[in-house]
């Protein structure tokens, strides 16, 4: 059983791979911890807290950061134009939902739980890395006690999506996934390289929905709105980030990448750009040298993917 | 008849581009301007010159730029290891030329001869960008009286060669390449997503060599220790990134592009990094908005592209 703190900004492709991590057999999710970026990190508690009490999940939900770790940053706008309002799809959420909620703030969850389990957790991040930063800042240790760290972000050697060379949950942390990306931990990268083109037609999401019980239906109502805002870059479908690498945890196999250091770019125009310096190729001297190897992910079988995603959520 | 200013750095792949400039029968190549990179200016023109000696090219030398338009930029050391101390591949150069130079500075010479036939002149740069942004900078008008510029810099979807995201040639002058970027003129690059994939092997060119005449077998000459060099990356071979450029010129339908605005990071990791934002991609503001689009070629018929380089350079 993979032991998995499930790191999110829920959001709607979020809210998907929370499922597909709840109800694979594999799979002992033993925690949610939440990040802002979809929405606030008020807003996307809030949803963790909803999804957890609609599809019955054990795991318990601490409350992480709302802030970039360089509180200097400006502030940007909440993509309420991708997740709704309300971080999902703005379908009618409840203001308050009333379950407890762990009582510590989410980094500290991450390093009491890795200490309790040394050697087994695997970190999935599918948000700003803010959480994982704060956590390796106050307790540096946990990069040698965790499995590994899985996190949906970045893109190598396709455009981003919020500016030329820039993914959003990068972006809107750059220091935080540098200090993710150099830590002596082993990260697997599952970038846009791999999630851009692995989409879901809504018919496919509607007959899930019509297959499935009452959490699917959910998850296919709160991606209406999602699949109607990706009309500009998909035909009638979303492109499903986080599920690639929920996906990751379980089917590495369906991937194929290149190792090498990972560097963020923080500032200037490059702003919250992925770099990796490839594993044996030659340059002089420079920013990527002595840094740990991570996996970069470049290739993905999309279909038998779906099809894993959809063969655990109807397992329900 | 295309005329040709071609502002070069030789360097041994610029020497083919320069053969072939010179021997194709649908280019008038009207001036050969010289810039610091492959090794200093004062070896590039001497270079330049010996070339238009051995080879009898009608074309005037104007010396150019010696160093990084942004003076403070720190120096880097001239890359001896793959162009030679000498910049041609350390084959026997007499220490001087007894030819004349242009009187001009290579800019004032660009300036006077775009001005002189307005809307004819297309620039071919292969080197460090200074020169084309100094006559930006002095007559910003002629960007509007050149035909086009062709590049032989940058990488968009492929990593780089001086760093993993920077090409040498704009990473040594990056503030000089995006001032020739952003400018309102007509951009072709010939970026390393092409002409990392096509390279000569030693036979082919030896083969060359043996059927041409004695131009062809100088360039045999002095290519060897730049194919020893690349033995990292090309089996017994060479990139001929500087050809590919010049094959642009008058074969433009042997690659395939996107069009979009282009910057160049200056500072920081990704420095010198060529970023596109392609046309018809939708992204928040920033700062490829209301500039020009130019055009970045992505795909090239890499054999057809050595076969025109073959039939031209043997036609002397």
């Amino acid at each position: 059983m993979h032991k998995v703190i499930y790191d999110t900004d829920p959001g709607v492709d979020d809210a998907m791979a929370l499922l597909f991590l709840h109800r694979h057999p594999e799979i002992d999710l033993i925690g949610i911890t939440t990040v802002f970026g979809n929405a606030s990190v008020e807003t996307t508690t809030r949803n963790a807290l909803f999804l957890k009490r609609e599809w019955n999940i054990p795991a318990p939900v601490a409350k992480g950061a709302g802030v970039t770790i360089d509180a200097t940053r400006a502030e940007r706008e909440w993509p309420s134009m991708v997740h709704g309002d309300n971080g999902l799809g703005d379908i009618e959420v409840p203001k308050t939902i009333d379950l407890p909620l762990d009582p510590r703030p989410a980094h500290r969850f991450i390093i009491d739980t890795v200490r309790a389990h040394p050697g087994e957790v695997r970190l999935v991040a599918v948000g700003r890395m803010t959480n994982l930063a704060m956590a390796l800042k106050v307790d540096p240790e946990i990069a040698t006690l965790v499995k590994d760290v899985v996190i949906m972000g970045g893109n190598f050697y396709v455009p981003g999506n919020v500016s030329p060379v820039a993914e959003a949950n990068i972006h809107g942390d750059p220091e935080a996934a540098d200090i993710v990306m150099t830590a002596p931990w082993k990260v697997a990268v599952i970038g846009l390289d791999v999630t851009s083109i692995t989409t879901m037609s809504r018919s496919y999401l509607g007959r899930m929905a019509t297959e499935g019980d009452g959490a699917v239906k959910l998850l296919d109502a709160l991606s209406q709105s999602y699949i109607d805002f990706y009309k500009h870059a998909v035909e009638d479908g979303m492109m499903v980030h986080d599920s690639c690498a929920a996906v990751y945890v379980v089917a590495p196999e369906l991937f194929s990448s290149i190792s090498g250091a990972v560097r963020v770019v923080c500032g200037g125009i490059a702003d919250g750009q992925t770099i990796v310096k490839p594993d044996g190729r030659r340059f002089p001297p420079g920013d990527w040298d002595g840094l740990p190897s991570h996996i970069v992910t470049t290739g993905i079988e999309s279909e038998k993917v779906l099809n894993l995603i959809r063969g655990t959520l109807l397992r329900g």
